[in-house]
């Protein structure tokens, strides 16, 4: 049985000062929910529907934490979605803890990216290119946000974080940065070892000034047509696409 | 003046039905209204506050249609936006006409993209790539849905889009028909002459059934990592990019 403090704990998560208060997170939906039963996450609680249990009895059986069989209609009054037919769960929040940068290993720098919908993008593109960290600066939208995980389908149960003050973090690295800019070096012939930070700046105004210094591969997305400029998340993918084209 | 009929006029085109009735749709904001004012459409209303007659004298005077100052107040009430401090424009709808496929052309072809976010990116996405025919099936959304052109950051206004149905059309052409499959050639392998339809399907189906015969290409982006798919947007991107390279 869902018990009203537990509606109101869950709901409260939708807010960011609640999610750090209690230091707790929800995702919705079989998707979501079955990626995170199979991190390595710790589940507080786990509601389920009659659907969602016949699809995933195992899954269900191994969790932790609370398990509450549920409605339909109770799991659409706690979160987001418009519908959800299976399945919401309760995980604590991971520790912000420093990322270390290893030779030959490709991540992301994140400066204020403040939409949702661009930063879970941005999560699931860097889950396909095999990217497994990413810094963000404290200005860019949390990653606990339902709508970054609903956006990210779940793939931000297999990246690490770290947010963090980018300026101090990449001016103490030694790996290449690279960074879009329009008067950079043509992604289609740049070749080079597909290595370091990939920065992606903010949706209006790109990389801030005091970063655009340690930057030091200016890179730019050739455009043939007459648009301005690509959404964040679409540019991320193709530049990313074609890092990693250098692998091979 | 605003009046109360041009108020329930703009309102009303916020819905499809009455934007097919009217023949009309709107659009918000500096970026979108001055894309729309260097375009061939035909305005009808102009409405654009102290701050966009400063910065945009010169193109309101050359402007067709009513023209009527209006306050960020008034504007944001009529649209779909937070906030509009400069303006909105009401155009004619373009009549749907059957376009021709040249040799040598990219296109895009769109079958059942229904998230308006998804079609207004791929239209800015096809305009940065210099393609300038969408097909789209009678399911897709709306090219006149105020979240559709929000979303195209004015790109719609330079392209041509006819909604047919996609079978007859493509059955009926010539051209090489590409589309992303698990199971086709790594876009990073493939060579070939980059004309021809690209062809997306639905963002939780993919290409339907009967279309996937009518593909002459599959092709498959390499994933890296543990996501199982990209969003649709995200994937047209990374298939013109790698498209677009061949043309060098």
């Amino acid at each position: 049985m869902l018990s009203k403090n537990t509606v109101k704990f869950i709901k409260s998560l939708q807010q960011k000062k609640f999610r750090k208060q209690e230091n707790a997170f929800f995702v919705e939906g079989a998707k979501n929910v079955t990626e995170l039963l199979l991190s390595d996450f710790t589940i507080t609680h786990l509601l389920f529907t009659e659907k969602y249990l016949s699809d995933q009895q195992d899954l269900i059986d191994r969790s932790k934490g609370e398990k509450i069989k549920s409605s339909p209609k109770e799991l659409k009054s706690l979160g987001i979605f418009s519908s959800n037919e299976q399945a919401l769960a309760v995980a604590s929040i991971k520790p912000n803890t420093s990322l270390e940068i290893r030779p030959g290993e490709l991540v992301l720098a994140l400066d204020d990216i403040r939409d949702p919908g661009n930063l879970g993008t941005i999560i699931r593109i860097a889950d396909w290119y095999g990217i497994k960290k990413i810094l963000l600066s404290p200005e860019t939208a949390d990653v606990y946000n339902p709508k970054v995980l609903h956006a990210s389908m779940g793939s931000f149960s297999r990246l690490a974080f770290e947010y963090v003050d980018l300026n101090s973090k990449l001016r103490d690295s030694s790996v290449p940065i690279y960074g879009a800019f329009l008067e950079g070096i043509s992604i289609h012939d740049f070749e080079g070892v597909p290595e370091g930070i990939l920065l992606m700046g903010n949706e209006s105004h790109g990389i801030r000034e005091d970063l655009k210094n340690l930057v030091t591969q200016k890179l730019t997305i050739p455009g043939f047509g007459a648009a301005e400029s690509l959404n964040v998340a679409v540019a991320t993918a193709v530049l990313c696409d074609n890092l990693r084209r250098l692998s091979k």
